[in-house]
């Protein structure tokens, strides 16, 4: 497909929690006429589809006004969404926190905007968007991992995003790194999904605290059931000695997903995103010497660990990534 | 640097118990000449190289007689060493199992014999040896577990060898399963090395022993301390309900370890050479049990699970292999 007149290129982020959209300039920059809503996915599939087109068509409008573009500016739609799923027919096979199975999102979308669009995972885009505009931008091979309801990754290796035999490679989350460990989601015991993601570290904060440990994050929270990751990261930035040994735990969980990382891949950077790096070097400094600690001296000193520099928009820059490198062959 | 007349290529594969060379023909077959001999590797590093040397100029020198073959018909010469390593430099960098630190392992060969040589990791060479001739030759991606006194493994991604940014990728053996699990000889605790390389088999067996559970093995080694990886194979395939446990038990930690790596990669194939591999299905098939209760649905019916095909000569053919892709740009 040649680019023809084509300036810009519509990034979706479907997440459990929120729908993100923006318009990105076809050689990247900043995403334009961003906007983001609730997924509201108890609503049932019909109704997060109509929200993700309506809010893309919306953008289209915002931005072809304020750059007097005509339809023909817009090459197109990256779409990431929670997996697994296949690119090559567009469709969602499953997903646990969405609820669908053997979706069609990829056509339903594109049928009702009229314009071409590709699938892929949604921490796959976001890692791809760290490569092409962010943090990873100067290097070639990148690990990113989203912490968030769940916990996902993405690979790039020489400027390439990893898809591996079935589109499955990069699913971080539910790597064991305690295989008699807490119980996950997925059924298994011990992922890294299971200690690090926020609703691990909400559950691991409520359970401590029923040996009435001194702590802010009843109070904070309203009621010791009320607390979230949140809460969490609230608690030691206000110096509470609790909060700083569950987010110290989190970390060092988090290290052992890491440095199996770094051993495996010898990454040249690995990109954090979510709301736990909010945290900064309450997270980082703990996680750092523990990775220190459990990788190989050669791949941990030639991997930086970094958070994401894309503010929350890696997932619609790294959509738009794969939209082109699907459409064109390249980035 | 063009081919010449170059017909053969010369394989070794250094291991911390024994040394093989081998010649392969310049497009691949089976390697001619092959010899095996004992690493001795407390008789110091020179005493090795030494070895190394003549077994090169013994294999060259049957080959040419056998092919009537001149010196030029020798195009190079490929090792793979334990690492972790530096490729460009030819060093190898550190290997606990040899005791080599900053070691010029490939000039010193290259200088002794008159052959340009490469040096690559052993693991890597084994797994690109199985992709370029072997279980994995009609693939593209493939992961290989090779389970000795350590347990190496090794990445091909769309048939190129990933070494990531220090030559370090791939070592499978040092990620962890059990955070806080059995110490490994690294210093951290709770490595897939620590619960299935070989010496790690033989030391749970006889922990277990310990509670004087009844079983065949002390009989087999002679006395229970002389108990090794090998003596529960032995036991396994004699019936021994003790030893099955234990095989059992290994192929459980194997089964995690190589879920995670399903997880990650989402490889086509995955290889698993060693001695372990000997005990077969009462290996194989607990080990597919747990992969397939720990990873990805899509990933795990993406990827076969198989011996090596290539008769314990899969290191002198990948190292084969490296040297062809880092001499002629393919192999």
């Amino acid at each position: 497909m040649s680019r023809s007149k084509a300036d810009w290129i519509v990034g979706v982020d479907i997440g459990g929690t929120n729908i993100k959209v923006g318009v990105v300039p076809f050689d990247g920059g900043t995403p334009l006429a961003v906007r983001v809503e609730r997924t509201e996915v108890q609503r049932g599939a019909k109704f997060v589809v109509d929200r993700v087109v309506k809010m893309i068509q919306d953008a289209i409008e915002e931005v072809a006004k304020a750059e007097g573009a005509g339809t023909d500016a817009f090459a197109g739609i990256g779409i990431g969404s929670p997996g697994p799923l296949d690119r090559r027919t567009g469709t969602v096979i499953s997903t646990p926190n969405l609820g669908w199975r053997n979706f069609p999102l990829r056509d339903l979308i594109r049928n009702a905007v009229g314009l071409p669009a590709t699938l892929d995972n949604d921490a796959n885009a976001a890692t791809y968007g760290e490569w092409w505009q962010g943090a990873g931008r100067d290097v070639d091979t990148v690990v990113g991992v989203t912490l968030g309801t769940g916990i996902g990754g993405g690979i790039v290796l020489n400027g390439v995003l990893h898809h591996g035999a079935s589109d499955a490679a990069g699913e971080l989350g539910h790597m064991t790194i305690d295989s008699t460990g807490r119980k996950c989601n997925c059924g298994n015991y011990g992922c890294l999904e299971a200690y690090a993601s926020g609703p691990a570290i909400a559950a691991r904060a409520i359970e401590g605290l029923e040996a009435e440990v001194p702590s802010l994050l009843p109070e904070l929270a309203g009621d010791p059931n009320s607390i979230t990751a949140e809460t969490v990261y609230d608690a030691v930035v206000q110096g509470d000695p609790y909060a700083t040994e569950v987010l110290h735990d989190t970390a060092k969980f988090l290290g052992v997903g890491l440095a199996n990382i770094i051993n495996i891949i010898n990454p040249d950077l690995l990109v954090i995103s979510g709301g736990v790096t909010k945290a900064g070097d309450h997270l980082f400094e703990p996680l750092r010497a523990e990775i220190r600690k459990r990788a190989f001296r050669v791949a941990e000193q030639a991997c930086k660990i970094v958070p994401s520099s894309l503010n929350g928009t890696a997932g619609i820059i790294g959509a738009v990534a794969c939209f082109k490198k699907e459409t064109y062959g390249s980035v």
